[in-house]
């Protein structure tokens, strides 16, 4: 069986266009009566970052199209086949054809919904091989290599956040790579730095992202992330690890403390505070990486929004400067 | 050879009494000189929680005296020979031949300078395992018997903390059937609570004290609790028992998130906060059972040392009534 | 004259049935023109939790609908009749003339809009008085009987909250008996504790909700309420009763000493931090008991709203998993 | 039997000269042995704002220097004979003849050892009388006079803080006048205040530091102030005069809220924050009087006693300017 | 060419009035299709304090809508012609034809859209005058002179705020001496005040609000107000005039503390604490003058816009009673 | 007149030793009587880090010794003469001869107190030079080395902080070069970034250091920047320079802006929150270049001061790992 691929973007569809393409279920909104019988909405989203409001009107028949409501959840790819009209100014799709709206298998699509990497991810993993083949101790070179190796293709395709920095296909090993180049001219100003250490802190700390996120027809937290956190996580599946690595007591101790203190204080969600030179510097070394990379994509993704000159950022709780 | 054991508790030390005894290295003052050549100042503590100073006035030859000062560090168990004396209103032990002051190891001595627990042990222990029998779901009963089987005697007779509260042989056990006390109360009043759950979590929230805290001559915190913390020591030993658990996912990601959880907010050192009753609820006994256990002590240990009617509790930043 | 009394639940609803029934008006919203002449909105609740739109649709006479809604305030109890039918998928009561809306008096009906006890209620005041027998010191059961038998029945029907737990009628005696429960837990694990001040405190430490709190055809917060809160109203009240009391003062002001300090901290409401033993375990008592109700209620209401797995909690500020 | 009273003030002491006079004991230190038996120190102070170290130098009867010693508490007044020397480049008053050393008794002495009142008593009371007769709601006048005249002097005499601000008989009648000196510019600026219920906030709010502070032989914080705070105890006098005035339940409620928020925020000891105009004035006017003397009296206290530019003041956190 | 003046408020408009008048434009909804073409929504005001809807209905040659949708922007004051009617019970200003919507140049039009003064602006003006000229010190009021001289009206007609409190013309000449009053009662209660830098530092504190507010159709926030903040902006302003003052380093220095502190916290923007009495003093009167006129507008624009006792006060965190 | 250097570091100095050299008094004792006449003690240090005691053992003339003592001050630099002896096992200096101890003005001794530098100081500004001329706007290169041109020696001889990190000569030139390098790095990563802002911002950061910092014979806080601080000294001076500037006006805002926030947080003292991706660049770039320091410091200067592997730092509220 052929699968359905995608064809139109929702950002470039107008008035009048034939859908017949793919989507993903952002919202599913309550089922309601009209004239004719029974009718709900859905909106639909892809990677071009836009969203149309669907409407199937059904007939008088509730249970019919109570089941085919029933097989729609969030986050479910659809096939839709309808005409784009204007209703109050908005584009919608309109469909009466049950035949018209399908559910997808995985396995029924090809097709990427997120958002894909914005830089070349063989480059990056190239690059983050190297950085670990550059580590001097030798048990943890091998412990570093034990890791990446068995996680193949996982780490260089996992986003790094769900939402505004790093929250695309490959996000998570570009912000890997952002935060070695801090600890590299860390490395370069402090001579006093333990490389080894801080390089491979750098390389690990976010690693339990990989079991926190889940990219499914969308990023998303798992439950897993949301019961235990991904630092706990990381320090589970690299204590895991080190059981049989012959690395020293102290080094071990000292790479799960640069786990577990990453986050820098305990109201940010680590459980310890950082306790040496190369925890702290990897606490804001990770800070400076997301923290850029987040305003950065806020103005990026706000300033055509609005005619303002500045917009309200929650996270940071100041307005932040569009122009 | 005969080991040598504990006969005079400090606190019953008056003037004049001979001395012939061993005892902890409280704190280690530096040398200096005086009339006749070197002498150096200890302060001895035993089980008694008494402590008294001790003075060795050494001869002029510096190295031989810097030698023996050298040979001991804070924590050291000591054997000591000599006077008691008063000085400016305070009793001291005073020696001035180095036969009479020696620093044993760990073999040469048979003595506990912890304090001894405060309900029965074996009892206790006994109505733990009956904790753990009396859980329904089979999975969980026989990971819970497995951890605590693995863990022999090194579970009963550890403390539950280093200062003020259950810092006593057994204390950490006690603390932990404390707790599960609280949770009985909770269930009978809730019936929709989880009881396997919530006594799980009871049961294991705690077990990374037993990495955190070492008891030689005194309790103390061990480097690696330090750097990682009792809260994520135990989700480590934990997660390791659970790989080759049969729970369900879904259970095994509710046992590690009450671990976790379990300091009720990111500031007291929680990465999650609790997500569901059981979390809550445990969150709240494990207060219970160690603030009134603190504040008890607290009463107890202070109320004959002033003639105030209240003291200041750092930790409580109140003023505690000692009457 | 008879009285209405209610026979429908609005969650049993459906299109097409006839209303005679009577409702508590939640929301009054605004009048407004139409093509016939005027009409208004309200929003009707009962005590099945349920709540639904109803829609007078008046004359061209502005005076006479005007009139017929300025008798109207949220809190009406109102007696209605009409037909129920669907608009927009949500169903709606629908009526145009003015005898059948009628607001009714508090002594024209016989109706309770406040949802009933959870236990039986004569059960757990038979405990509660057992807890006062119990109490040993004569002077202190003396006072405590006074005061519960001046409230009569008023204790007993009070909800111990507004929103979410032990908002109920017999809410306040339930809660009471919980925090009683966790002190009886606290007095077998700690015997250092004075039993009869803990148990005093905690049948004492929310008697000022009575007057926080009243029932009409909700429950809602009293201006005296909000101007001087339940704590202190608590304070005043005990105060006035202590006045005659033979109690030694010591007694006397540990007790108001246990309502001043049950918040715990300042930031919650307490002017002062509990300061010793009773009154560090009433506080974490409370807590335990109305923390554990909060979560257990939220989920039961929240959980078949919502397809997600958790809720965001405001009140404790993270998500809650629902199953 | 005359009494004893004041003649020499600490501050005028020199060496050589010879005492006999009477003190308040700042300070018990710890009794000793030296030469010639035992000894124990003092430290004596009066209303000159110094201090001096007492020696009694006892002889070899343990038993006897002992039960001298037990006579004295911190806080006793005692009469001293004894000569000034210098020791160490400080002053010392040293005494070996039990006779020379005696704690007096309440009737023993006549003597004030808390400072004088900074400003006319009888004029500043005669102020506040105006402020109450200014009042024109009668039901509050009748009120307001009726505490005030019950209070007779106590009112006047009493001291309003412990430390730093107002610590001097008549501080609180001080402290109050500014207040309402406040509260008086504030109704000329906003004539939307209702000057009848502002004043009488401003009367009343620290009423309840009456039964917070005692002035014996130093102004000290009570059993009663420790356990319950002046602000609750200034609700419970209030509101047991309200229970007998025929003032409307807005007022009265009004007049109890002015004190329970007078301090602003709940972290700063009050359970309800500001809820009206009134409210929000008394808060800041408290404020301004409170901090602005605290900062005044800080640095007068302090600007002799340094040659530093600034010093660290707790309370404020900060460096305070001193020249 | 006359200029277009304001004849109808807002709040007067009724169903069926003809409109011709000048308005402000406060919101600008977007752009969309109907039935005959294109339309807009434009929310307008004036400074009456109302606002009505007004729709502009084009025809169906998009470009044209485009064109004149593209001339408006949020703050535009625009000549409107059209009807009042009435839709879901609110009115609103219709009009389809384009000679009837004009978008105004700031010299097309003589209105002024910000409320007026609340106080005679040439008594008060006289007033601060009075102030400088009480400077006992000759430079300080040489300073004060040259600063308000250069000014000009500007000082006199600015507001001292975007919303709430003082945001009228004059407000900040109004706020400036209420502080100054509360500044005058401090110093008649404490003479250890400098009455000279005290009320310059009350004279200067909010002078940077010259450059952080602006008023064209509405207050609103300066680019420059936002980026550094009328604090810092009032340091560069104080700082430059007193480059080539005669005053003496220290009292340059404090007066310029005196406005760098007056937040009173770090965390309200006040990157330094106050250090001296003057300081504290000039922080609270501030506070006073703005806290209390806060609330007096708050409860007066609230009282009738509710039924309920008591509305929520973000910026207070708490309810505020409003009657 | 030849002036007085330094000879011998007090880290050197052994029992027995002469001492013929100058110090800088770090603390300075009070007064006091012994056997033979009057004595005070001084507490002298030097540039190795070292301090020791020293005795002036005056005779029993007072008028004379307190001449001596009133001449010295704390920071007074002292040419000194007298033997090391030791005495309770530390090693004192001791005089008694008034012609061996002198207070010297500034131009009689040729000695910097102050550590030296840790790097070369031209290349440093070699480097600073290089990063001016690398800015392409020629306005803003301009405005640059006008600023740097103007302050001479000024900048690059001045430490960046009283203690722990960059508090040496060339401090401040260091930190400033080390926050550039940070920003390079982000330039490289973020190509979003405007270098010309940042590295502008970046080296204008910490300029009003200048002024809140001196250096006599120790480095301290000057009185104007303990009332102003060094972050509103610095827009003071920049604000300054750009009055004369042909910047663009957003420009001059954006670069006020990174000065007046580069503290990241109110708490921390900047009076506006980063609005811009360079603002929070520089924020977190400053941070990393003085936390890393400041830790790195911490641990050289304190990890032979102990046996303990680890010690309480205040600043970060943790204990550092010194191992």
């Amino acid at each position: 069986m052929e699968k359905f691929t995608k064809k139109q973007q929702i950002k470039e569809l107008k008035e009048g266009d034939l859908v017949n393409d793919i989507f993903v279920v952002k919202i599913k909104k309550s089922i309601a009566e009209y004239s004719k019988g029974y009718f709900f909405t859905l909106i639909l989203s892809d990677s071009s970052g836009g969203s149309i409001e669907y409407k199937y009107w059904g007939d008088s028949e509730q249970d019919k199209v109570q089941a085919i409501y029933n097989l729609i959840t969030a986050d479910s790819v659809v096939w839709v086949k309808g005409k784009v009209s204007s209703y109050q100014g908005k584009l919608q799709i309109g469909n009466s054809d049950p035949n018209n709206l399908r559910v997808l298998n995985q396995d029924e699509y090809e097709c990427d919904f997120i958002a894909g990497p914005k830089k070349d991810v063989e480059e990056m993993y190239t690059t983050l091989i190297g950085k670990i083949d550059s580590v001097k101790n030798d048990d943890l070179k091998k412990l570093l290599l034990d890791i990446f190796n068995s996680l193949g293709d996982k780490f260089t395709q996992h986003p790094g956040a769900i939402q505004i920095h790093h929250n695309w296909r490959g996000g998570l090993l570009q912000h890997t790579l952002e935060v070695i180049d801090y600890c590299e001219t860390s490395v370069k100003l402090f001579p006093e730095l333990d490389r080894d250490l801080l390089i491979s802190g750098a390389l690990l700390h976010d690693i339990g992202k990989l079991e926190e996120l889940e990219t499914t027809s969308r990023i998303k937290g798992t439950r897993k992330g949301q019961f235990i956190g991904h630092l706990t996580l990381g320090i589970i599946h690299v204590a895991d690890k080190l059981k049989d690595s012959s690395l020293d007591d102290l080094l071990k101790e000292k790479l799960l403390h640069l786990i577990v203190s990453h986050h820098g204080e305990l109201e940010y969600g680590s459980p310890k505070k950082p306790m040496f030179a190369e925890a702290v510097v990897l606490y804001f070394a990770d800070q400076l990486s997301s923290r850029a990379s987040e305003i950065i994509e806020f103005i990026k993704e706000n300033k055509d929004a609005t005619e303002d000159d500045s917009m309200y950022h929650r996270r940071h709780s100041t307005n932040i400067f569009l122009r």
